[in-house]
C-alpha cells in the first residue's frame, strides 16, 4: 500500500445501532453539539481555510437528516436530504478541482455522504408502486408509504484492472478522456457474476482479450455516484487486440519503464496517467514497483 | 479453488454489443433456434430428467424479453420479464431443494436470470419521478417513459469474513439459522467504504472485535436477490466478543480440528456448515486446509 487510497479513511463511528433506534436517533439529533454538512448542490462546500463546513444544526431547516455517524468526541455528524429542485448531477466530478482543499479523511467523509445524498434525490418514489417514499433508519433507506416496500443506498460494484502480458500491462482511453490519458479498463459487474468473471469478460469484450489468473489487489469507493471501485490483476492469453470502439478508444501495452515515465510526468512518457485519486493510479504504481 | 464457487460458471456470451443494437436484438428475437426459460414464479420450473427448461419463443407471449446471452451453437437465450402480479420473494430460497437438478453451469445461468426477472418486477415505475418504466437495452435496464432517467439492475456487494485470531477462526449465527448451523459473519457494504472497511466496522459492529489485515479471498454472486458475496479474511487484534445480538444470535470461536469435523459432518463437531454452494463454506474449506 503507497498510499491510503482516494475516498478511503473515513473514521466516523458509522452507529449502525443508533439508525435503527429511533429514540437513540432523537438524542442524537438532539445532542447540543450536533453538526450537519453544508452541501452546495451535491458538491461540498469549501470553508474559507479550506475542509469541510459544518454547522450547528438548524432547527428550522424541515429536510430529513441522515445521521453520517458518530465522531471521536461523541459529536453526531448529519447531513441533509437536498431540497426538491436541486440540481444533482450524479456523475459531475466538477468537485475534484476542490479536492485538494480536504484532508484524506474529510474526503471519505464527503465521498460517502456524497453517495448517500445523492442517492436520496434520485430514489423519492418507490420502484414498486410508483408513490412517494420517505426516509427512515436514520437516512439509510427509504420506505414507501403506500405499500411499505423498502429500499436500500445502491452500491454499484465496478471491476478495473490491468491484464498483463509478457511484462507489459493494457491501459486504453474512453472517448472522454482528456488529451493523451490512458487508464485501467473497467466496467460494472453485472448480476450473476463473479468478481473474477467480470474482470475476464470486461476485457474480452472491450479489449478481445482471454485472460487467466485473475487476482484481486485493491478497492476504493468512488461516489459518482455510488460505485465500489475492484481493482484486480489478470494474465493474457495473447497481446493481439480487438477493441470495442464504442467503450474504448485506443488501448496499448505498456512496458515497466513506460509506466515508470507516465507516473513520474516525463514529458516523453506514451501517456499520461489517472490522478492520485483513481485506483488505477494505484493499480499502476503497485505494478511499476 | 477446491471447486467452482456456487452460482459462477456460466458460459453464455453475455453479447452486451447486442443488447444496445436494436435491431442486432430484433434479430436475435427471431432467431429460429432462440430460447426462452421457463420460470415458475421466480424459481426455475425443474425439468423431467431434471435440469432447466427451455422452450422455443412464443410470439404470442407480450411479456418483453431479456438477453441473457448467445450460447456456443449462436443460440439466443432469452428470458421474460415476471407477468405483473406475480409472486415474487426475492429472498425466498425455497428453490434451494430443488438445485440438485442442476449443474454447475446451469445453476450459474439461472441464478443471474433470477436476479435479472427480479429486479424488473421490483422496479416497474421510475424512482426519479414515480411514472412507469419500461425496458431497454435488451433487458438490461429501464427508462422512464416520462423523466427519461435510466436505471440499471442492481448488484449488492456484501463482505463475509472470517476473523482469525491465535489459530482459530470465528463463526456466528443469525436468529434464522437452522438449530446447530454456524457460518462467517457477513454484511452489506455501504456507501462510502472499501472492502476492507467494510470487514472491519462489520466485524466491529456484530462481533466487539477489531481487526487488521483484511484479505481477499473469493467472490460469488448471491440471487437472493441480488448479492456479490465477497470473502476475506482478517487478523483479530483479540478475542473478546461483544455481540450485537439483533444480528448475532451466538458467536464462538473454532480451530482447525472442530472446522475439520464440522466439515465432515462428524456427530461430535461443535457446529454444523453452510452447505456446499456457499461461500462460507468454501472460506472454511480453505482455511482449514
Amino acid at each position: 500500500m503507497l498510499r491510503p487510497l482516494g475516498f478511503t479513511g473515513n473514521r466516523l463511528d458509522r452507529a449502525d445501532q443508533v439508525r435503527v433506534d429511533p429514540d437513540a436517533f432523537s438524542a442524537a439529533v438532539a445532542h447540543p453539539r450536533a453538526l450537519c454538512l453544508r452541501l452546495d448542490g451535491i458538491d461540498f462546500a469549501a470553508g474559507e481555510g479550506g475542509g469541510l463546513v459544518w454547522e450547528p444544526l438548524d432547527s428550522a431547516d424541515g429536510h430529513a437528516l441522515m445521521l453520517l455517524g458518530i465522531d471521536e468526541d461523541g459529536t453526531p455528524r448529519f447531513v441533509r436530504e437536498a431540497p426538491s429542485g436541486t440540481r444533482i448531477d450524479a456523475r459531475s466530478r466538477t468537485v475534484m478541482r476542490l479536492i485538494p482543499l480536504l484532508s484524506g479523511e474529510e474526503l471519505a467523509l464527503y465521498g460517502g455522504a456524497r453517495s448517500l445524498v445523492d442517492w436520496h434525490a434520485r430514489h423519492r418514489f418507490c420502484a414498486v408502486c410508483g408513490a412517494p417514499s420517505t426516509l427512515f433508519r436514520g437516512g439509510w433507506g427509504r420506505r414507501c408509504d403506500a405499500c411499505g416496500a423498502e429500499h436500500f443506498p445502491r452500491v454499484d460494484p465496478v471491476v478495473i484492472m490491468l491484464a498483463e502480458h509478457d511484462g507489459r500491462v493494457l491501459v486504453g482511453r474512453q472517448p472522454g478522456f482528456p488529451p493523451g490519458f490512458f487508464s485501467a479498463l473497467a466496467g460494472f459487474l453485472e448480476p450473476g457474476e463473479s468478481i473474477e468473471e467480470a474482470v475476464a469478460r470486461e476485457l474480452w469484450e472491450e479489449a478481445g482479450i482471454r485472460v487467466r489468473d485473475v487476482t484481486y489487489v485493491a478497492s476504493q469507493p468512488w461516489p459518482f455516484p455510488s460505485s465500489l471501485m475492484i481493482g484486480c490483476r489478470a494474465t493474457a492469453e495473447d497481446a493481439a487486440l480487438t477493441l470495442d470502439t464504442t467503450e474504448i478508444e485506443a488501448a496499448m501495452w505498456v512496458d515497466r519503464a513506460e509506466v515508470r515515465a507516465a507516473l513520474a510526468g516525463d514529458m516523453g512518457a506514451p501517456f499520461m496517467v489517472p490522478p492520485p485519486l483513481a485506483i488505477a493510479r494505484h493499480l499502476l504504481e503497485l505494478w511499476a514497483e
